[in-house]
């Protein structure tokens, strides 16, 4: 399952799943930095968590470079009611020993996209880097292999009604990512909450008893509470790890392309990723009971492969076989 | 089932499901009054139609009142596509004997509604005339008991990504019946869409073998071919008539009470009905797979009772029961 | 300078300005009635102000039709800061001895132009009446000769910083009537501007000294001090008052054609009178120091004829000789 | 006037009147950059004339910056209608012998105020560089002294009825340019046709007969004729030179403060500045005729400086003396 070949960079703003997904990533992916964006908390905070998780796992070489303190046009929110004040709270680690790079994040993803081929990126943040790169260089949208999202959904928000929150932070950056002509494929929520963790999850993690998974655990642990949800229900959405497995092994999830877009004006609907279902005529209608399967493709064509259906069970094999192995 | 108190108006632009919606409401409902509005076609054809199904299930008795012909702000578009150039294209049925009435249907909608308790409008084409009515005199909002809208969706649209034919073609009037205070019974695409028919359903309906069944078959015929849906999805779906079902019989679908905006000001979202699923928190995840069963609910208080499961067997039991009742 | 042949009907929500709007038209128009609209403020006390007005002059012939209490699709907002609770405050005035007809304004509106020829509107309030009127019966649109408008800007607002109150209040409705096809008069701010009064003519209306000048007296005492402006710009502006004086002698207004759109998505521009300036290519310059006399006529066709200058000496004379003639 | 202790760099789409702009900037600024966006014309056509014209007034030792080929987020639209398809017609220069610089402009913006004090911008294009160096390092906006700015008008547009090119090009990089606090000294339309010249320009220039002088007449005579206006109005506008003018000769332009915005979600008004002239109580009506005296100051505290009136006699003896320095 490893990939010797491919080359990513990963942009992220550690936040918990974040964290959980940097930590598949670093086991598995060539990764030649880590950059960092505004989001979940702000970027001293989640440039620190990124510092933190890797010394945690040993794997300070892996560069990491700071980005954007701020989205392109609307001011930052944050979510401290999910991650807590440093955007990593629940486990106890040290500052972290390590520092960002002086380089800037959106030149770093310039230059490296320039130097390599086939490299692709992951963005679990919002995605105001890689448009600012975008912006700076468009060639590099020719160069770019593909660019793994964890943002948007093809139903329901959860920041607004209409809006997830990584998109909804920069729906500009957005915008200018999903209209870069890189091919995309898309972890919105509609996949991402079939990686629910709940209390059981945490007993599997303190039973594989290592730095890493503990740390996982207290991760977890805190993740779930903050959600403030109820029995049964309660437990916690590992987002972001579900856009670094489908970059490990491409078979752990169900897509379809369609064509995306974000929407900037509307009053109920800005930072929504509108996603052009009617492309889907003929798939098999199992995978969403709301689903019109009588009707043919139209539309614009294809910019995104959305993700639909996660095979939970190996998704989670992959998971905890992966924290196992490190020591 | 049949209702003996509460009274009606059916609003529509027939239209072929919105004339086998108005078949069963004739039978079932206490109908004062059809009201026309552009959509499916120009006013002057949807009027006609609405005079010519009456004719044909003998119940000219049931007076027809002209609305609006052009929506509040954009120019009308119809579907010509789907219903044919007439608005009811299929079955050979000469002109109407009878003429509209010469009163405007709004000002019908507003006298009727201040002279009657208990009064119910079923809405089956774009919201035009309700809004103008409830613009002229917005205190029948404290007086109608309910609408029952076919219109807009949970989930995916079919005349744009996002939106669904009805509420698009005048967003500024639906928003005006979303926001008026007035309990709304919404039969979106998300579920008017288990109201599938197919060949089957015409085999069905030659042999019930009355007038009214045979004309029923001849304008499922033509919406089965207009669809330009291919085997094994060759089929057309009867919208409308989740609406009139709901009325007349609350437990055939099974619905959730949530917040619903219509967005007017969207690029690719104008005419959405934004609606705001975080409301329904501990429902039955199954009905919906990919609802998110763990978030409390939050957000603006509903003011929509959203459709999501019809009882397809009941429904086309109490369809074709009742197309069999008329002689 | 009376016009014997045309006939107008008055759309206002009295307020100061179209108090003296009213004793004006009165005197010189064939009013064939006034319809009320909630703006300035609410309906009910607009309506009671219409009232009075008529009773004060004498003019009890002229019937009252109440139109709407709200505008198409934004919440009502008033301007008691400029007019005081009632709308009208300043003079003593007993409550009227008459009442408003039965008839909603908006079908009175649609019936009137059904059965006159070379009729022509007044308004001086929010234009959510006149659009109702048009969605009524797009019909009518052929046959009013046009429509005098107080409302907008050719520059700048005053409600927003690019809006004025009138269209603010109802920018849909307002959207409606600049797209209808009738031609249209309109005295934006620029214009309106001009008509500047201030204690000296507290003065003159003293000394002319009968009823209806005793009656403007308090209005305008009462007018100019709510402005809250100092010396040497304490003061007033007779808005509703040009629309009536151009109906009265279109000589006293210099205009030019230019397409007009209003604006209905701005974050920062709601509510504006979009002017395409950019026709008037080869006016006089004098009109206007920010103009560019050099670009050739561009754009949109004309739908508006934009007032630019007031011919102030005769539109004083005018309404002082009017109020003089008053007994 | 010679400004010994600020620094300056200038940001540019040249351009005929950018070019004009640069000329007399190279005499009077200390620049210590001039950087270019895509906008009259595409990025490599600005770049090679802003080379060229360095070039024709002997001062290649000021380095050029290429900057961003797109706006952020909408298509490029450029001027070679008004300005040729070189960006830079009329005059016959040779290829430039120098390069631009490897470094990006955004970096070189980035590098050079953190470096600096005292350190203006003169931006002539659209904003998208400046926007870029902003987001890239949002500290910069507390050491840039100031930004005067060639783009929108208090009034009327030039692209659109409501919007002037270089804003219109790229307005979510001018809303992050009018949002980031940095003082902002505006010459919109209003100010900019106050610069006018036509045919007895052409002969001043012809006059002074050096190779600059030469080099403008030949710019000029391009630019007139581009314009195809009729005589009496035939002439040009030099927008961009207005900009330059203030920063050397700040009572060159009577200006006052004021609140501006830039509208991104107008369908008629996108990429309009929209100036609240409400603060501008008390000065002196004479600069506007359709101006309101007698407000009170109102609205949001101003971030702007607005140009109104230029002094055009000193402006020109300023720009010809300039011409006439040049050996």
């Amino acid at each position: 399952m490893e990939n010797h070949v491919k080359k990513y960079i990963m942009d992220c703003d550690p936040g918990h799943d974040d964290a959980v997904a940097l930590i598949l990533a670093a086991k598995h992916l060539d990764l030649l930095g880590v950059t960092t964006v505004s989001g979940n908390q702000t970027l001293d905070k989640v440039t620190t968590n990124a510092l933190k998780i890797l010394e945690v796992i040993g794997r300070t070489d892996i560069p990491v470079y700071q980005g954007s303190e701020n989205p392109w046009i609307q001011k930052l929110e944050t979510a401290p009611q999910f991650h807590g004040e440093s955007g990593l709270d629940g486990p106890r680690v040290p500052a972290p020993t390590t520092k960002p790079q002086s380089m800037h994040a959106v030149n770093f993803i310039v230059e490296t996209v320039n130097k390599h081929q086939q490299l692709s990126l992951i963005a679990t943040g919002p995605l105001t880097n890689l448009a600012s790169a975008l912006q700076m260089d468009h060639t590099i949208s020719e160069r770019i292999e593909e660019i793994f999202i964890m943002g948007g959904s093809l139903t329901y928000g959860n920041w607004t009604p209409a809006a997830e929150f990584n998109i909804y932070v920069d729906p500009e950056a957005a915008y200018k990512v999903f209209n870069s002509g890189v091919p995309i494929r898309l972890c919105g929520l509609n996949l991402t909450r079939q990686a629910f963790v709940n209390e059981k999850d945490l007993k599997v993690l303190e039973d594989i008893n290592n730095p890493v998974s503990l740390f996982c655990r207290d991760l977890l642990d805190f993740f779930i509470s903050s959600g403030g949800r109820k029995a049964p229900f309660k437990g916690a959405v590992l987002h972001d790890v579900c856009a670094v497995a489908w970059a490990i092994d491409p078979t752990l999830i169900k897509a379809v392309d369609m064509h995306v877009q974000v929407e900037l004006q509307g009053k109920f609907t800005r930072g929504m990723t509108v996603c052009d279902y009617r492309h889907t005529g003929d798939q098999d209608p199992k995978t969403d009971v709301n689903h019109d399967p009588i009707l043919p493709p139209r539309g614009e064509s294809p910019n995104c492969t959305v993700g639909l259906e996660l095979d939970v069970e190996r998704f989670f094999k992959l998971l905890y076989g992966t924290i196992e192995s490190y020591q």
